[in-house]
């Protein structure tokens, strides 16, 4: 993370799709930037949707892991996700997918999220269940006390 | 489509991610096959939520396809997809996610769908609203009847 | 409906649960309203789930209604929902659940909506899809221009 | 629960809707029978979603139980259920919702299951993400080891 809460690169998927997490917003709700290229279309020549909810995978993941690590860091897994696809994105589309939690408890929490672009069309939505890793079954690299 | 039903490289995110779409199977169930490299996985180093609904949007959506047209080209639409992330999948999975046709009608259907790894281990479950794109709306090159 | 625009005993279904429809407010956004009482328990004697569901439901479903007709009659089918169940309510709460359009276009939209108890607590969330009833499909008795 | 592992009228929402829910199969797979009256019925006099989704979260959540309880009593909570309306039920169905175990661990478990009326029509569809209660945050009424 740089000093602007800007995570790069982190992942294999993340270097393979090109997005941006931002972490490092005052509201705590993560973001997930993509600018929308060929190799994020389908064949009707739209955002493919599995692109859409990677983008929202990682921004409510990112959100749930901010309510208790400010580095955005702490694991939490996808329970589950349901994808409503809006309206369509085309090639050049900047693209901002944004995170919000629901409720929740200590294990699991209800997030839910949009994909929206530069002027604000609303072009997905998604909600979520998020399970918090316990940190004892962290690899000791994983593991915050480490 | 190669002689026995299997696509590749057809569109951007097909040549990104890398899957094989098979809509050539006897039982009209088109499967989307994906080998995970280091490209698939998420933080937790297993893989991507939205890689894992990128193949269902696939298998599901040539499913719907292979409703109206044995080559699974006729387009539909993604309306909704709710998926449930069952079990990790690593590095190396040979994964196969395969559509079914749950019901519906003329212009909206109904699919479910798995994705499983070599040993038949359920990895991720979908289910999700197509519809279909009327042959209207179209651009020439798209037209069936073209 | 009467001068305030809520709508009670209209269905079987209505009748057995004992919730109000209210389709008149300023936002368009259709309410269900539900008095919690021990028939709206489940095991844990926390409203059932399909309780919440069926709120949820109405008020998505009449929402949907209003953006083509002020009296919220015009009849939707819901085609798919998703529900997030995030906390319990209990008995003697007074429920309301709101809907609200997302998006969509003639034939089909995009809602979600919230319960919520008197205090403004989260207690279920829904996102929905929703398809209009072709008028020429209507039974002589449900026509608008009947 | 009787000898043949029917239980009825055992929380205020079983009571008001009127199904019977069954315990007892081999499969352990729970079931919930409701014969449809005017009462279940919505604005288009056919099924309310929400009395097709008590049913399934009803036959879901037992079946979660069957996995801890044969008596299917073991208290698990709903976290989501995602439904699917395939096709209308009116008045006079017979239906059955049947739960089925996808996967899941100790804690959490994933469910699918179906409605169908008595010819095997395929009437919805959900998927749920279901909690195992903890014993020691029970009531000692509900506790086994009471």
């Amino acid at each position: 993370m740089n000093a602007e809460g800007l995570i790069t690169d982190e992942t294999g998927a993340q270097r393979l799709i090109g997005y941006v997490l931002d972490v490092g917003q005052q509201d705590r709700c993560a973001r997930c930037h993509l600018s929308l290229t060929d190799q994020h279309l389908n064949r009707h020549g739209v955002l493919h949707g599995g692109i859409a909810t990677a983008m929202l995978d990682n921004a409510l993941g990112a959100t749930a892991s901010l309510t208790v690590d400010p580095e955005g860091r702490a694991p939490f897994l996808t329970i589950s996700l349901s994808m409503q696809f809006v309206a369509p994105a085309r090639k050049g589309a900047e693209l901002t997918a944004t995170g919000h939690v629901v409720g929740g408890g200590r294990a699991l929490l209800f997030l839910d999220g949009t994909v929206r672009d530069a002027d604000g069309t609303l072009i997905a939505t998604a909600t979520g269940v998020f399970k918090r890793v316990p940190q004892d079954r962290l690899a000791p690299t994983e593991r915050k006390d480490a």
